[in-house]
């Protein structure tokens, strides 16, 4: 697959239709993603509590890019490919804290703000300022840490202005991780992707998603009434029992959001949160003073995808490692100040732990019928418009990006 | 490999030797051959009572496609692509019976003959017509379920008048399975197909086989007097003791049979079955009235066998799944009307059991071999006839298929 | 990787600098190198104390390929490809003893030297003689089995010549092994060698190796100091303490030695062998008759090391299994005279065992370093001036090869 086969082969993609086969399954298309489209998007990387001191580093991987983040002495994110400029190795094997950068193999070692400190019997024709480490693209946007290996600032930029008032407000910057589970999924990122913007499987795959959320039957089947009623809910609590102080305001979720956004709805049903119950299942986050049952959603597609609850957040990671295989990581986030008594880790998990474990066997169960020479695009429903806009999105992007 | 380049190799094998490397490991053959020569071919898939009532279903790999079977309203068997038109997933995961097959992600419902039943918040534009599930080839003949991708219905009548009068004399059609086993084998199918037709090795490689069939000094070394002896003894087994009914009349298994063919021979020692000291090890099947000691072969090349005793069956399945791994799985069937104290199970498998796990050692190590840069083909011995006309055989099909 | 396109790339590699990525870790390198650059190094095997009386056989991978060394009726080694010439089986699973070699496919029966003396039913117009093992380069030197896949024979003369007196004088030929350990390591070959032949990374990883041998401080760090008084101790060592007999005279282990030489050293600090306490593991072995603390090097880069201490001998393989894999084994020697209850086979593998161990580790986060599209060459020390002559070597042969 060259890319000239890829252009060709995106041109020829129907709107309102999945994409073919080799959008799924074939490495080629994969390689020439990583190394394009997907190395310009931002990715969910960790969150900004995991960087505690100054010297305080995570390794994590980024499109089969082994990545450093470390609080420097200024108390800044910074991102290094983890790799010494040396002879290569790696520097870094897991998290940890140094006041430098030490290379396990030759004790090359290096500032946190990635330049050479020291290297024995180095030749003296050797320029040691080109032997930085290589910077890699990460920040701090709310308490989100993100990382690109190419991407644009300026969606960086937009981001910060969508998400940062919302997220101060809900304490997300000074949050802490409760719990985090990984769900690493054999399917192509895309499948992955189709699978979470769209609802049309929840009522049959996700039975403790639809009991919790009043608006699946909106979403999940054509139901006029019910569309209409839940409007009507929708309505009312905006006007009576929303929090009025948010800096959502009314920007109200729905199908037709923008791919950056950041938006507000009610649980439904009078819950106060994501609990089987609707119970609390933790204290209250950031500035609410009373529980109003609301999920606000910070959403940057493809990748950035944060739900906030009145008492917790759950940050998603999707990470695309093959063209068959995408890492899942949800982590849950609660007020840094509450105390493990007050937080119940099993019924806060218990949501998207469960929604999350279905979609994994779901999306697998689609890769293995994408593999098949009989697949062959099939239509998005009424349902499915936020794929559909995704896939077409994606197309558009490609094109360009192949024709430049 | 290309295609030209796959015509000038064939074109300079040699007649009598053995292929060269690429035939038996190289990953672009494998994959001209699964999606030509070998979609092609006609493959058992299983035993007809696997689908009992309407609405019973089995799912089957074939060539890394995951197939459907399913007996329908009208009591026909039906096989389906295993790939729901809406986004591609699989439907079925494992066998079982259904009135309509339902895929697990968004409910799209099919019908038994295939067609959509019902979608939900499908685009009125959408020709519900076009999305009926994608029929594969199956058919039941005699009791055995075949499949192919792309083969000659024509193939399929041959075996169908071939087989079909003994299979049912023999109680195929109505027989049950009462054991299966799967021997994953490390290697090209052609190395296993070159195996299992030839017995060149089976006096120094099996003595279970060697002991119970008594052709084997035949067919395992060049012994005129013995072979002499061996037809006189056949000759005398036709004339005496053979079931004078069977629809096979007196066509005797013999190098110079065809490659679809249903032909006779005595196991020979005065043993009743293929059991370690002859005796029975179930009920007589089908229209049998008593022992007559014989084997009935059912033989379409290269990949449908079934042997016929007078007390059980033994049904093979060599499915190709990689350059070098093929499936190969044995059935053996009993009368369905034999109550499970009246079968043997153990001493059924015995012979069969034993000599296939010798194959898979046999065939494996061909494998490890025929990877060496050293090996060159070899010659066949005047023994391997029947591998020496396959070899031949798929050297002409193949480079027919490359020039059309 | 066409070799115009390797051509290009050895052509822009900067001398005194690590290779470009794609030496590393592409397969198409490595299979260039396989069949080519690679394939004309010499390996080492085994020992000659693996063969004992004629009919004696080992079976060991090199490069891909399994080979059969055996001990011939006139007590010479010679060596074949593990493939029979009728289908190709492996004929050879494990080490034995056999007057002929059978496979275990159809019973073909070849002598010790190769020729077929038997195979039952072969058409009259085939040429046995052209049915021989084909035959693999194999030699023993000193001692050393060492293997071939197309190596110059002139290589082996200087070998011979340059190791036989010492290793005689230091009782290789006629030791025996007392121990075996393999070092399965994930990293290309090229790596595992960068990492063998020097000792710059001694000092921040190997603790047990540095307290050991005296000269580290010497080739892991700037120090002219340290420097001076090292060479000092070895002039007082050669000149009051060495062994005066060696056959290896004053020729000095040394950076400026040549990539295949025989030479000696002290350990230092007065210990007799490489041991933690530096007290002896085992009895003499040749023609030693008391402990002269020295370190004798036989080393043909880039495949062949063997370390020769007063008591103990280690003999290291490197062989390349893959672009990132290399299997390395060690072979600890003794006396074959000695009884296992004068040898402490724990603290004689106490130094080589662990440092292996450590390198295995550092190797492999090399590797994984090397992956990153971040990596780029870096500059080799004042230390690493041995891997800084291997790979300029090796860029020199591969580049006259790719010219030819």
């Amino acid at each position: 697959m060259q890319t000239a086969e890829l252009s060709a082969l995106l041109a020829r993609q129907r709107s309102g239709w999945t994409l073919e086969q080799p959008f799924y399954i074939c490495p080629e298309v994969f390689e020439l993603e990583r190394r394009g489209w997907l190395a310009d998007q931002w990715f969910v990387l960790g969150h900004a509590s995991e960087l505690g001191t100054p010297g305080t580093f995570i390794v994590r991987e980024l499109l089969g890019e082994s990545l450093i983040l470390v609080r420097d002495e200024q108390g800044s994110v910074r991102g290094f490919y983890n790799v010494c400029r040396h002879r290569g190795s790696r520097i870094c094997e897991r998290d940890g804290r140094a006041l430098s950068l030490v290379c396990p193999y030759h004790a090359w070692t290096y500032r946190l703000d990635g330049s050479l400190r020291s290297a024995a019997a180095l030749p003296d024709t050797v320029d040691v300022t080109g032997l930085s480490l290589r910077p890699a693209m990460v920040a701090d946007v709310g308490g989100l840490l993100l990382g690109s290996l190419s991407g644009d600032p300026g969606t960086l930029d937009v981001m910060q202005r969508t998400f940062e008032p919302g997220l101060r407000y809900h304490g997300i910057p000074s949050a802490r991780i409760a719990a985090r589970r990984q769900y690493p999924t054999q399917g192509n990122w895309k499948l992955v992707l189709e699978n979470f913007i769209e609802c049309y499987h929840c009522l049959p795959c996700h039975p403790e998603y639809t009991s919790v959320m009043k608006h699946v039957d909106l979403v999940a089947r054509v139901a006029p009434d019910a569309a209409a009623a839940w409007e009507g809910t929708v309505d009312a609590w905006f006007r009576e029992t929303a929090d009025p102080h948010s800096p959502l305001g009314s920007r109200r979720f729905a199908f037709s959001a923008g791919v950056c956004d950041a938006l507000r709805a009610p649980i439904g049903g009078g819950r106060k949160t994501q609990s089987e119950d609707g119970e609390p299942v933790a204290p209250l986050m950031g500035a609410l003073t009373r529980f109003d049952g609301g999920v606000s959603s910070f959403r940057c597609e493809p990748f950035v995808f944060l739900g906030v609850l009145n008492d917790y957040a759950v940050m998603f990671q999707f990470l695309p490692v093959g063209p068959e295989a995408t890492d899942v990581n949800i982590s849950w986030l609660v007020n840094s100040t509450a105390s493990n008594a007050d937080i119940d880790v099993e019924r806060m998990m218990w949501l998207w732990d469960r929604t999350t474990v279905q979609d994994k066997a779901l999306i697998e169960r689609n890769a293995a019928g994408v593999r098949s020479m009989a697949y062959a695009p099939g239509p998005y429903s009424t349902l499915e418009r936020w794929p559909a806009r995704f896939v077409q999105r994606y197309r558009q992007e490609m094109t360009a990006r192949l024709a430049s």
